[in-house]
């Protein structure tokens, strides 16, 4: 099988195999140095492709710098900023930590995750939690007083106490069939979470009666809708490493964003980034009085969501979303038929009820892409200048990444 | 204003601002004699414009016998029919009670309804409990040890502690935001009240933690999917009595049927039933090895959901419902949009995110109807010969019904 295209399209289909047969399980919420592969107490993970220290700008700077001084490396962020520049305290990248971060998706040492486990091959994928709905947020590049006694509450009370209840119930949280039914309940996953944080709430609210702390884990859980897009996120990358490795195959395993450039991995080219420009924006909403002049780009990894087949790739599943990242239904239904032209696949699970409960397209497949010239959609939140989310929006990827790792696999 | 059209529309806009101001709000939990009013020991209600006992045929004929059975006003169906046709015991009609009944809609003195109350008017509905998700209930015809056994759990157990639960939360629950929101969740709030169960849930779940019987309460609301459809029951009746009354208006306030007739009832006709023959399948799904053939009609007020601008009036918002009652998203939507035509305003806020977050059809017009030879569609579930539900589907309304009463309102 010499032939770069017959050779893929085998090996594809053994990662779309594995992919739709990940099994994504909640199993436990711990601190990042307590099970991230690696992590050093000095490391601050972040979004994307890595880059120098030197490289990172605007709101993913400060965010990063905030996690220096929140984990107690620097006393401040001008300390921060030195100890970085010297490189006593070290800048990666959360994929390379089997991690995903959101928006500027710094993670540090002491930062609870939620630890996502593939019940049949053990692939983990971890996610930090959800900050709440307070527009300052250290993920969307604000560090102060009050997001630091946030994520201290997240480190001390939340995940302390999540984590006690998902280690109560044996065999943890079965996260697939809850993703399989907010499909059918106007989620897609990434932008929307509104379903299956009720679902999730639903599922371990045996284990939560009777606890005293049972009313702030619920208002917790269901603050802002959005509890669950990092379980979707650390399901996604549990689930996309699963085809990582195999050799030949063109698929996707990863999308995400710095503040500097958006990069992908795909499976039969391992850990390597092909990397390109930031995505542009197809379609937007901001809140109120805000213009277009305000979005800065703080990188990003929800995308891993669009690689299994959600998100963007759903958004038929998920019409009420215009309210809150603008759009026509038609041109939702337009955008989620035209990814079918670049996948390898149906998801047998995740399936839209509008396209008469047809399976979301999944694997995302370079050749395809390159070949059409049609990039995945992603649905993401967008952060202001000066930090804080601003809305959210459609934003579609590069051609480059694709076209490049197309490129290298025919040559490999 | 003699022309009676011109009366009909300056009717119909007061008609329709009282429908869509409704705020319905569950107040309490009782047993029926304690709160419908001028219901005596020995009545049973059941479904539709009220008949002469002899006409009740089948299934609903067997519910009520079942219901007298269970109330203790007989020792067995054979004296319970005997005392019906002596007219020891009585059969009614739930709408003259502001009741409304699922299915063949048995309602008897002990047994727990809903109350729910509109915040502004005071106008009452009330609804029986969801019998759970067994296919044996008194509602679809089966009176059996299994279905006492249930009755008996729900008038003794969910009920009483129901009611505790709703009257500790103060101002009640308001239902209108629930049923507002799960419109964006994929529900129709007739044949598929998935997401407002779960709504209602996390509404009521600072009131059940710390409750003994916090699990068991939560397995009841969750248990099959359906515990709310009885809530938005009762507040469509509570919305729709608005309406009822007010002279010259041509929106119809009721739309039931019993095991022989259907029949609707309109606001400037208070009372009155307009009389058909019994709504044609359009679309159905029947559950694993039931036919066509074994379909038998039990009665049904649930319609009073289409009344007020949901089920088969905002099938659009409701794609997932393929799944349970057959159809396509195409026909849906087409069905969808052809309600507007026959309904006199569009709700303001039940909005299908679709229709780009439209509001639903809302406020029939009997004029409109008339004059189009369109007719209401309702989604309702299938009752099988013999009893217990067999499938589920979307059914179309007879004409005759509306065309007599703007006759009537014509003339009067």
């Amino acid at each position: 099988m010499s032939d770069p295209i017959a050779r893929a399209e085998a090996a594809n289909r053994e990662a779309l195999r594995l992919l739709f047969g990940g099994a994504p399980v909640l199993v436990d919420v711990r601190a990042a140095r307590e099970v991230l592969p690696g992590l050093t107490e000095n490391t601050v993970l972040t979004s994307g492709p890595p880059l120098p220290w030197a490289s990172y700008t605007g709101g993913q700077r400060a965010a990063v710098l905030g996690g220096a001084v929140y984990e107690g490396l620097a006393p401040d962020l001008a300390q921060a900023e030195k100890a970085l520049d010297r490189g006593d305290i070290v800048v990666a990248g959360c994929h390379d930590f089997s991690c995903v971060g959101s928006l500027a998706g710094v993670t540090t040492a002491s930062m609870p995750v939620l630890v996502v486990e593939d019940a049949n091959t053990g692939h983990r994928g971890y996610c930090t939690l959800f900050e709440g709905k307070a527009s300052a947020r250290l993920n969307y590049g604000v560090y102060n007083d009050e997001v630091q006694a946030n994520l201290d509450h997240l480190a001390n009370v939340i995940g302390p106490r999540l984590g006690e209840v998902v280690r109560s119930i044996e065999g943890g949280i079965p996260l697939r069939p809850i993703m399989e039914r907010a499909l059918r309940l106007g989620d897609e996953l990434h932008s929307r979470n509104t379903a299956a944080s009720l679902l999730f709430l639903r599922e371990i609210l045996p284990a939560l009666l009777g606890r005293d702390d049972a009313q702030e884990l619920v208002d917790y859980l269901t603050a802002g809708d959005y509890a669950f897009l990092r379980m979707s996120m650390a399901a996604g990358k549990s689930m996309a490493d699963r085809m990582a490795g195999i050799e030949g195959s063109s698929i996707v395993t990863a999308m995400a964003f710095s503040s500097r450039e958006f990069g992908i991995r795909v499976a039969g080219t391992g850990d390597r980034w092909f990397r390109g420009p930031l995505p542009t924006a197809e379609s937007f909403q901001l809140f109120g009085g805000h213009t277009a002049d305000d979005i800065e780009v703080m990188g990003g990894e929800s995308p891993i969501t669009e690689v299994c087949g959600l998100g963007g790739m759903a958004q038929a599943a998920a019409f009420p979303l215009q309210a809150y990242q603008g759009g026509t239904p038609q041109r939702m239904v337009e955008r989620n038929l035209e990814m079918y032209r670049i996948t390898a696949g149906e998801h047998p699970g995740f399936k839209i009820p509008f396209l008469s409960y047809r399976g979301t397209p999944a694997g995302i497949d370079v050749r395809l892409v390159t070949e059409t010239g049609i990039t995945p959609v992603m649905d993401v939140g967008i952060a202001g200048k000066g930090g804080g989310q601003i809305g959210a929006g459609c934003f579609r990827a590069p051609l480059q990444p694709f076209a490049d790792a197309w490129t290298a696999l025919q040559h490999a």
